[in-house]
């Protein structure tokens, strides 16, 4: 094998988010759903690019979970739940936005985001403590559910409707976020459910058949990836916040007391997990929640920074036992665990209780953008030294390639003299391991840059050579380095750049 | 390596689906959803080793496509679609079942299940020709469209409601089976949209997106794996009919005129795939549509012999350009694919015309059902021979080791000495690569039967001698036969063994 390096030196800038939302399109990333429709509002589609990403990622996660822990244990629990799951876990009456409505206009908004949007306007205008304390009063109210209080604020405010330029308004009034559904035939006997606002009760209310079935004793965890529905009003930011989404939560039942100690575990835990993956630490940051739930011991987000600004990705909750005990009251079936090891206080076993709770919940999606908006990178480079020196740009998605869509592309150099046949060969010989691409059209260069363009880590090119000695060269995405090696090399070579373990190493 | 055969021959038995209902929860396959709150009628949860099957499943199906076919990729569209979908579909106007009402029970059943159940009280007592004319006279008025005469029919045959016992019924009514909610703020600006009743049309209103982005020329194929959702009134057989199921879907587009060689193409592969899956040809048969839609060309399903008969596990249709053109007419967007190939006809590029459509269609669930039912077995085992000859049974699931939950089980022979950190040492060197798990509870034999009951191909002793010479026992699950091997041979033989590339060979 023998290295060919060039000559170059580069510096790297990040997209915006239009430059990667068009980027998502033409690529097969990601699309508008329904876009021959004219789209679905704050609903998207995975082309067949980002299928292979985001299946990549959500594998990555759940060997993570379910294959390097032998107390980790995943589930699938359906979308449709039974209703009272909703009521236990106060969704049916407490899952919900304050809206208001321009009486002129027609048209409806969230209560919060009007009064933000305003306080936006006072710290653009240099006004910060006026924002602030418009903030801290709006918070106020929201906590103290005074819906009268918020619209006076507003009206206070001389907030006006963007569209009828009115402040002509009806009242605040709590809007449900919870899509819901009429099962069963409509006659009789037909019921109300909800399309699940998060895949966390589907693992609260199978605790117990889990923990059975599975033989785990606590402390232990049940890891699940699904999707989640949620009514938003105001959707933003492309699959940032979409109204279908997925999750990829774990549920981790303690002993209660112990629940600290496992909150800052899987915090850093969960840390070096998106850091291995290639999110860089500068990037990445802990917000702890300002307010937490009446429930809740701790909750901490873990934020990357997106051309938007720093933004969730995962949040880490200690949760106390409320959910289990809250279904264990609606249900009116024990939550109880028998704990059968030695209090060292009592000398007696632990013996009944009903666990506590630390979730890890990811959004598939925030992790799959984020992982985007890092990997999305414009190049300048600059070859050659002295008169011969030239600039030019390249762009490229700088993807893990343990995640990338396509491992290697095969370019035949030429499409004739038996090297398109050698190409497609290796696909066969390869093809079992690995997900690859075969391409005939086009200048080796731009095939190089399509390549790069969605992340494949390596391409091979098949020439004349090839036919004589069973030698190809590999070209890699990062470096712009080639290596010739045997093709009997490749699987090993590939293999071993693509796989898990590399990741798995560094947690 | 040696080999230590026990002598014993095997008579093996299948299990009823009562049996495999209750194996599937206690062994952590599937749950009633929402078990605590009594469950939710025809949903169902998949435990820690369903998860791990189904999803084994699906990922041998997704390769299979989008891994060894290069002109077939994969998407994953949204469950939420544009309206507009399910009219151009047909699903808005034509996706019911003929409802009937009892007016003095109020309960609401499937006409023509009510007239099934007839004939087949017909059919059990000797009267098949009766029942023949009852189901062919049933096909007609269905087909007609003349509710009336259904109606009309359950009268004549003096059909009563199991309930009431009466035969006060209401009119034929249709039904639509589509779930609906609504989408945004409801005051204004919301919409009724429904949940995918199936996951193609996903596919249809991307084809020009995943055409061009990824560079494919028909013929090629669109693949897709993800929920679906029918109000089904009569769900049956456990996971068989369920509410909300999973559908395994691929598009494969074509010329028009080839249609029919891609459809007995695919018709042969996907055979062939659930045949290397380990589901036995006599047990699988194909069974041509009596009636197709109007669009169809042909239309086959591939049978299953579950334990209440042969049954759909997949359909394979041949669909023309019914579902484009359709699309093309709604949203006014051509669906036109541009052939560059040259017709030996007329000389001239094929050019443009809306692709024909070749549909592989997998129930995920039936699949996972179908695998459960044909990996459960009971043995009767006879060991010894003449005086020390023994009768014994086990169950177990002989599932194909590419798709268990767990690849191998490490047991330290006893919990002292150091086996047990033996057991996990061995374990931390395989995780990366294996699900895998340790049980150092009861005795071996105890341990190799639950192993077998969840379907492990490996039990790896770990006992005194592993300390001295790094070798362990490895037991096969099917024959029981132990082979004393290195440890650091574990991993390659495991992974042999495991490897999606053993069914792919025979594909």
């Amino acid at each position: 094998m023998s290295n060919a390096p060039q000559k170059a030196a580069a510096t790297t800038t990040e997209g915006t988010l239009a430059e990667i939302v068009s980027h998502a399109k033409e690529y097969g990333f990601v699309f508008p759903s329904s876009e021959i429709y004219d789209g679905l509002a704050a609903v998207y589609d995975y082309g067949p690019n980002g299928v292979e990403l985001k299946n990549n990622l959500k594998q990555l996660w759940w060997k993570a979970m379910t294959q390097l822990n032998q107390n980790v244990v995943g589930i699938d629990a359906a979308i449709f739940m039974h209703p009272l799951t909703w009521k236990a876990s106060g969704h049916v009456d407490g899952f919900s936005d304050p809206m208001i409505d321009n009486l002129d206009s027609k048209k409806r908004y969230r209560a919060d985001v009007l009064l933000e949007d305003k306080a936006a306007e006072y710290e653009n205008a240099g006004d910060k403590p006026r924002a602030d304390a418009l903030l801290a009063e709006m918070g106020r109210l929201l906590t103290a559910e005074d819906l009268a209080g918020v619209k006076q604020l507003i009206i206070d405010e001389k907030i006006l409707c963007p569209v009828s330029k009115t402040g002509n308004w009806t009242d605040v009034r709590q809007f449900n976020l919870m899509f819901s559904t009429q099962v069963g035939a409509v006659a009789e006997g037909s019921s109300l459910i909800y399309l699940r606002p998060e895949t966390a009760q589907g693992i609260f209310v199978n605790f117990l058949n889990v923990q059975k079935s599975a033989r785990q004793k606590v402390p232990f965890g049940i890891a699940q990836i699904g999707k989640a529905f949620r009514n938003e009003i105001v959707a933003r930011q492309f699959i940032f916040r979409m109204r279908e989404f997925e999750q990829m939560e774990m549920q981790f039942f303690v002993r209660p007391g112990t629940e600290g100690e496992w909150y800052d575990t899987w915090k850093a835990t969960r840390r070096r997990w998106h850091e291995a993956l290639g999110l860089p630490a500068d990037k990445l940051r802990f917000h702890d929640h300002d307010k937490l739930a009446h429930y809740a011991k701790a909750a901490v987000d873990i934020e990357f920074e997106f051309p938007f600004g720093f933004k969730e990705i995962e949040g880490i909750h200690s949760r106390s036992d409320f959910d289990l005990t809250q279904h264990q009251t609606l249900s009116r079936k024990k939550q109880n665990y028998f704990d059968n090891d030695i209090n060292p206080e009592t000398g007696k076993p632990y013996g009944n209780y009903v666990p506590y709770v630390v979730e890890t919940s990811v959004g598939a999606d925030r992790l799959f953008l984020a992982t985007l908006c890092q990997a999305f990178q414009e190049e300048t480079i600059v070859e050659g030294e002295g008169e011969e020196q030239k600039t030019k740009t390249r762009k490229l998605l700088r993807l893990h390639p343990a995640v990338a869509p396509v491992k290697a592309a095969i370019f035949p150099l030429v499409k004739k003299d038996g090297l398109p046949e050698k190409a497609n060969e290796i696909y066969n010989s390869l093809r079992h391991d690995f997900r690859l691409v075969v391409e005939e059209k086009d200048s080796i260069g731009t095939r190089y840059t399509r390549q790069d363009l969605i992340g494949t880590p390596f391409c091979i090119a098949v020439d004349h050579q090839t036919l004589e000695d069973e030698t190809v060269t590999v070209r890699h995405r990062d470096s712009r380095e080639q290596t010739r090696m045997p093709i009997s090399a490749l699987r090993g070579y590939i293999g071993e750049a693509v796989s898990f373990s590399r990741i798995f190493e560094k947690l």
